[in-house]
């Protein structure tokens, strides 16, 4: 019974777990695996310790299957193969009323807010439960959540089968974001510029060029027919994607904000009034979009082997935070927890 | 038969009209009236001297009546009382194609790119005629281009009965954006620091504050029970109210880009992200704007005549330009040209 514990800066702390027992409408998962988030490694290097109490266990990206059931939670029985939706909310706030509980204006984010699943016991709110399609692996499946992510990210941006989209930055989110466009009908390009993303997302079926490289108005003009992009969706968090963002779109032409920008970058809003474009700040998910998530995955809609680069044993986390923070050929790492 | 010119830089000429025979699909229209707009002072300033040729006739906030008919233009005979909507479109860019002519990507707005109003006879394509109805003074018709502005903000804005709007400044669009949106069943609040404007505002039943003396997030999460606005539309150009804009929408809320930026200021990105805004570029109008313009001006929805400070002869119209600049006692100017 172990846990992978935030301890401060630049330090995972392995310890042991210490299982809560499930309360009324709760469950108590043991978690099967853990993917290890951009999120966490935000965490991992200090910038959320204003959110994060230490030592927390973190991490939210997983798979188990139900250990315990405390009362009032029907439907739900020891042995269910789930993925969690990490997200608690009140209920009660304006956000909540108007029917935008998954970003309540009190929200705790389970994972960060409070203790995530890095831990072989984990009990969680019951109405956070999705349940597993038996031909998913639990290592497959702990990649639901992140495809969730992804198919919010494309629903708010309405993306229509034959659209020209853009994705800047091929990371974990990037990539699919664009996988799932393209499963919704679109034409995708990213735009990335690390070689190992760039590579792994053309081998993965999306057109994907270096924008330190390729003149990325021009080629979307050409793409286009000088046109431009339907829908651009910005992943990077980088300035000169705020930049580039309002270049690319067509007339009308939809900007989603997927990445945090802690600190506000220039954006050109002459061009909104120019083109009427739109820009859509889209976070977290809602329950349908793991819906989606999971039955795109159950159909084998994208490859998610060749997205998840490693799987390690909890003991060695800190190396894994580090890898990612490499740069190097990685994309998703996920920790096994049993 | 006379005309008003932008010269150059700062100053305005008085010169002959030379009226245009109008060709097949064009009519030429006595004009009227004509509005100043915030372009025409842009224009005086010398700031579009790249689009505007010297010397050149400009306006385009006008009423007429029709002079002559050229060929092919059915539906239309001399002494039918018009307004015009002053954009020239190819119908061949995508933009066009994509049933956006409005915005089409080879625009020609007529009184900018091409000569405008500001002249006795103005020969203009009969595709831009509205026709007034007989219960407006053409004084007032004069109001029905920048109308027609406001109602396409608030139909991008999507605004519903029920409700709140801020509108950060109000000056005669701003103004106008509020008097719509109040029309449309919305609580509306104007953000302004001119004391002039503030005061009229209030006098047309709009509440209005002064930003700079008020806490405008606290007095918006006040008036909305801490949800925040539905909409808000962004006027005035200020960099302080590209900051501002981001404050004070609820979860989903939206905000409208009406104004022009000419530098891309800062915007708080992660607010989007945060509380899933949306921000909507707004650019001139449809036909449908000015239908809805001649409609709500037909019925008096709003006292037209209390936002025509002042109507002037065309011989004083270098006084009403730096009128309109001094910031003072102003909001609409009406030109006679006649």
């Amino acid at each position: 019974m172990k846990a992978a514990y935030y301890a401060e800066k630049h330090s995972m702390r392995m310890g042991d777990c210490h299982p809560v027992d499930p309360g009324a409408g709760q469950v108590q998962i043991q978690v099967s695996h853990c993917g290890i988030c951009g999120t966490d490694l935000h965490i991992y290097h200090g910038h959320m310790d204003h959110r994060v109490r230490m030592p927390q266990v973190i991490g939210h990206e997983m798979s188990g299957v139900i250990h315990a059931v405390g009362g009032g939670v029907p439907g739900w029985k020891p042995g269910d193969r789930v993925t969690v939706r990490p997200l608690d909310y009140c209920g009660e706030c304006p956000a909540c009323k108007a029917g935008h509980s998954h970003i309540c204006q009190n929200l705790k984010f389970i994972g960060i807010d409070v203790p995530g699943a890095m831990q072989s016991l984990w009990t969680v709110p019951a109405r956070t439960l999705h349940r597993l399609p038996d031909n998913l692996t639990l290592e497959q499946a702990a990649l639901i959540e992140p495809i969730a992510v992804a198919c919010h990210d494309v629903r708010m941006g309405e993306v229509k089968p034959g659209e020209y989209c853009v994705v800047l930055g091929g990371g974990p989110i990037g990539l699919l974001v664009a996988l799932v466009a393209k499963a919704a009908g679109a034409k995708v390009l990213i735009s990335e510029i690390n070689p190992f993303r760039l590579k792994l997302a053309s081998e993965l079926g999306i057109p994907a060029v270096n924008p330190l490289e390729v003149n990325l108005p021009e080629l979307v003009e050409q793409e286009t027919g000088s046109a431009g992009a339907d829908v651009v969706f910005e992943v990077s968090g980088a300035a000169p994607a705020a930049e580039m963002m309002t270049k690319l779109p067509r007339t009308r032409g939809r900007i989603v904000m997927v990445a945090i920008h802690a600190q506000p970058p220039k954006v050109d809003l002459f061009r909104f009034f120019w083109r009427e474009l739109r820009l859509t700040g889209a976070r977290v998910y809602e329950a349908e979009d793991f819906d989606q998530a999971i039955a795109l995955a159950a159909r084998h809609a994208f490859p998610l082997d060749r997205i998840i680069t490693r799987t390690v044993p909890m003991e060695t986390i800190n190396e894994a935070f580090d890898e990612m923070q490499s740069g190097g050929e990685v994309m998703k790492i996920l920790v096994r927890c049993e």
